[in-house]
C-alpha cells in the first residue's frame, strides 16, 4: 500500500515540455481529469488538461498499466475512479513523467503529438462521469449564520444541529450539467408577500451559489459505513459547483421537506476534476470545531485546502466581467472526510460519480460572501455594477463566472471556469 | 398514435393456458415486468410474472416487433421503458396473445417453455431498472395530517403549502433496495428529550413507511415541463415502496434542510412492475382539491387508482405474521400525473427509471394508518401483537410484510410482496 493515513505530499519541480502560462490553471503539478469529444471525432473520451491543451488518454494508454489503461479507454470516469488512491497516484506518476520536458517519448514523436493533443478551445466538455447521486452540504458556517440571521434573526441564526453534524441534503442528479450550458430561468409557484394564494411564473428571484464539490471514487457497500479516518481514500477529486437558485420558489416550497424545485432546475460544474493528489500541498489546518464534534467525525490529519475563489458576473450591457465576490475554501467549518463519514454512518452507500456539494461558500466579510441572497442582504442592498447597472439577484441575459485556484511558487493548480449564462422562462 | 389523453381502457376475458389461481396477483390481465436471474444462467435478464412462473422474454422476444424484442434482451427495462406507451401497449398485446389458452406458439412448445418459463421460487429477483434519481412526495392528506398534529398541533397541521402543491423532496437513490432485502438498523446521530448534547448510536424509533411509487418511463429535457396533461404518458407502472425511516435521527437532523440520513439506508421496492395499462380497470375518480389547484396542475381525466394495500409484521416471537394496517391508494390527495407535471415545471428532467414514491399512505382510520409513527401515536399507543409482545417501532428481528392488490371480478392485479427483516446495528 502505498497510501496510508494520510496522501503522500507529491509535487514536482519539473516542467512540461508543453508551454504553460505562470497563471495558468493547468500546470504539470495540476493535470486534471475531464471527458471531451472535437469535431472530428465525437465518441466522448477521457482526457487531461496540460496548459492550454488536452491529452488524449486513449491515445496513450499503453504507458499505463492495464487496468489503468483499459479505464482510461471509456467513455466516463468511472472506472478509473473505482480504482482507488494507488491507481490514482500511479496515474499521476506516468503523466508527470510522459509530460516532463526530460522525458522523449511523447515530446519527440510528432505523430502521437497530433494525434493525442488537442487545444481546449477545439474541443466540447461533457460531464466527467453519471452522476448517480448528488448530495448537497451546508458547510460553511458563514454561509448558514448569514441566511439563519435573514430568516430567524442574530441569536438563532444557526439552527441547534449545526455545530454537531455537516447537515446536508438529497439534490437532484438528472439536472446537473457541465459548464457554459445556458440556464433556463425556472417557472415555480410562488406566494407572494401579503398574497392570499400562491401564484404561477417565473421565479423572480433567481441566485447562484458559488460551491465547490467533491467526486466519491471507491464504493461502500450498503450497509458498511466509511470511518472518518478511511474517508479520503474514497475522494477522488473537486470542482467548482454552482446551485443555481430560485429564492422565491424555496421560501414556499421548502417547509417541511428542505428545497426542491428552488435548485433541481440546474446544477453547474467545472469540467475539470482536479486530484485530491494536485490539492495536496494547498492544505491548511482544519477549522476549530467548538463544540468538540462526536469521535464518528473526529479526525486530526488536516483536509482542509487553500482555495481561492472568485465569483464574476457579466450582464449583457458589460463589455467584461465585473468581480461580484473572492473568497476561499479554506473557511468551510466540516471538511469533506467529515461529509463522507457521516454520509455513511447509517450504512449508506456511495458510489463512484456521486458528487458531494459543499453548501455556498461565504467567508467573514460582506465581499467574500458566496451568493446574491447575502450579497445583497435578501434585495436589501442593491449592487452597483461598472455599467451603471445594479442588481438584487440575477437578470435575464446575467453570465456567472465562477473560477478558483491554489497559488503555488510560480504556478496554479487551478479548476477553469464554470460559467452560465440565464436565459428567460419558457411561457407556459 | 393509440393513445391519446387516456390510456385505452383494456382488459381480457381471455384466460392463460398456465394455471393462475383466482387470488394469485399474477394472471395474464397484470404481466408486470421484473428482472431476474437464475442458479443455472446468473445472467440478468427481463421477465414477465405468470402465475408463479416467470416468462423469460430473451427467449421470447423473436414474437415482438424489432425494437421492442431488443429492449427485452438488455439486463434492465431502462431501454424498453424509453420506448414510451404505443410500444408498451404492442407488447402487451403480444404477451397476452402468446400466453392466451387460445394460442399454441408456447403453450404446444414444450422446449421453448422449457427454455422461457421458470417457478418464481428458483429465481432471484433484481432491481428492474437502475434508479437515477429517487423523489418522495407527501401526497397523503390523512399522513400529513398526522405528522402535522404531532408536531404542531391540530389547528396548524397541515404546512400553509401543502394544498397548493405537491410536497416532495429528493431521496436517495443509491440505497433504493429489491424486495427480501435484510434492513441494518442504522446508526445516527439523535438528541434523546432533556439531554444537553446529541449521541452517536443506533437509531431507537426504526420504521416502516407504506408507500407506492411510479416509475418514468419517457424523459424528457432538462428546461422542457411535462405538462399535466401529457403526464400520464410519460409514467410506466407501479411498485410498492417501502420508505425505512429512523424517526429519531430525522428529529434531529431535519432542519432546515429535510430528511437525509433518517431516509437514505435502505428503501425497499417490490420486483414487479405493474404497467399504467394494468391498473386502467381500476381507475376511480380522482380526490376533490380544495382550494382549486393552479391550471399547470388541474386536470380532469381520472388518474387515481383504487389499490388496496396491507401491512403485516412478523416477530421472531410469532409462526405467522399479523396485520398491522389495511388502507388504499385512492386516499391520495395529489395525482402521479399532478407530481410528474409539478416536478418538472420548473424544466428539471426526467429520466427512465427514476422513482417517485408517493409519500406515507393512509387512510382516515386509525386502523388505515402507514407507518408506526402513527398507529403507536409516536409510540404513545404500544400495538399490542398475538405473541403478547407490544411495539411502538420496529425491534430487530421484527420482518415487515407490504402487499397490494386490485380487486377484479374473479382476478387480481397484485403487486406481489415487498419484505424487510431488520438486522442489529454494527457496532461503531
Amino acid at each position: 500500500m502505498k497510501y496510508h493515513a494520510h496522501y503522500r505530499f507529491q509535487t514536482t519541480g519539473k516542467m512540461s515540455f508543453i508551454n504553460v502560462a505562470e497563471n495558468c490553471h493547468f500546470p504539470i503539478q495540476n493535470l486534471p481529469y475531464g471527458v471531451f469529444s472535437t469535431a472530428e471525432n465525437p465518441k466522448r473520451r477521457i482526457g487531461v488538461a496540460i496548459g492550454d491543451q488536452i491529452l488524449d488518454l486513449t491515445e496513450i494508454q499503453h504507458v499505463f498499466d492495464e487496468k489503468i489503461g483499459k479505464a482510461f479507454c471509456e467513455t466516463s470516469l468511472k472506472e478509473f475512479m473505482e480504482l482507488g488512491p494507488d491507481s490514482w497516484h500511479d496515474a499521476r506518476v506516468q503523466l508527470q513523467r510522459l509530460l516532463s520536458e526530460h522525458t522523449s517519448d511523447l515530446k519527440d514523436d510528432a505523430l502521437l503529438r497530433k494525434r493525442a493533443l488537442h487545444p481546449q478551445s477545439s474541443a466540447v466538455m461533457h460531464l466527467p462521469v453519471t452522476i448517480g447521486n448528488y448530495t448537497d452540504f451546508y458547510s460553511s458556517i458563514h454561509h448558514a449564520r448569514n441566511c439563519g440571521i435573514m430568516i430567524r434573526g442574530e441569536d438563532n441564526a444557526l439552527m441547534p444541529n449545526w455545530l454537531h453534524l455537516p447537515v446536508g441534503y438529497h439534490g437532484r442528479a438528472s439536472s446537473v450539467i457541465p459548464s457554459g450550458h445556458q440556464i433556463r430561468r425556472p417557472n415555480g409557484q410562488t406566494k407572494p408577500q401579503g398574497s392570499e394564494n400562491p401564484i404561477f411564473g417565473p421565479a423572480k428571484l433567481l441566485d447562484f451559489e458559488l460551491e465547490m464539490g467533491f467526486f466519491v471514487g471507491v464504493p461502500n457497500k450498503l450497509g458498511e459505513p466509511i470511518r472518518v479516518k478511511d474517508a479520503h481514500r474514497h475522494i477522488f477529486g473537486m470542482v467548482l459547483l454552482n446551485d443555481w437558485s430560485a429564492r422565491d420558489v424555496q421560501t414556499w416550497e421548502y417547509q417541511p421537506l428542505g428545497p426542491f424545485l428552488s435548485k433541481s432546475f440546474a446544477s453547474s460544474i467545472s469540467p475539470w476534476i482536479v486530484t485530491m493528489e494536485a490539492l495536496q500541498p494547498f492544505m491548511v489546518d482544519n477549522p476549530i470545531q467548538n463544540p468538540s464534534v462526536l469521535p464518528y467525525l473526529k479526525h486530526d490529519d488536516p483536509y482542509s485546502f487553500n482555495i481561492e475563489l472568485e465569483v464574476h458576473l457579466k450582464t449583457e450591457k458589460m463589455s467584461a466581467p465585473t468581480t461580484l465576490c473572492k473568497t476561499n475554501f479554506k473557511h468551510m467549518y466540516w471538511t469533506q472526510k467529515q461529509q463522507l463519514a457521516h454520509h455513511t454512518c447509517n450504512g449508506c452507500n456511495v458510489t463512484a460519480g456521486d458528487l458531494m456539494g459543499s453548501g455556498t461558500i461565504s467567508g467573514p466579510e460582506p465581499g467574500s460572501y458566496g451568493s446574491m441572497l447575502e450579497l445583497s442582504w435578501r434585495g436589501t442592498k442593491p449592487i452597483s455594477l461598472p455599467s451603471g447597472e445594479t442588481r438584487k439577484f440575477l437578470d435575464d441575459g446575467d453570465e456567472v463566472i465562477m473560477t478558483g485556484f491554489c497559488q503555488g511558487k510560480g504556478y496554479r493548480v487551478g479548476f477553469g471556469t464554470c460559467t452560465g449564462k440565464i436565459l428567460p422562462a419558457i411561457s407556459y
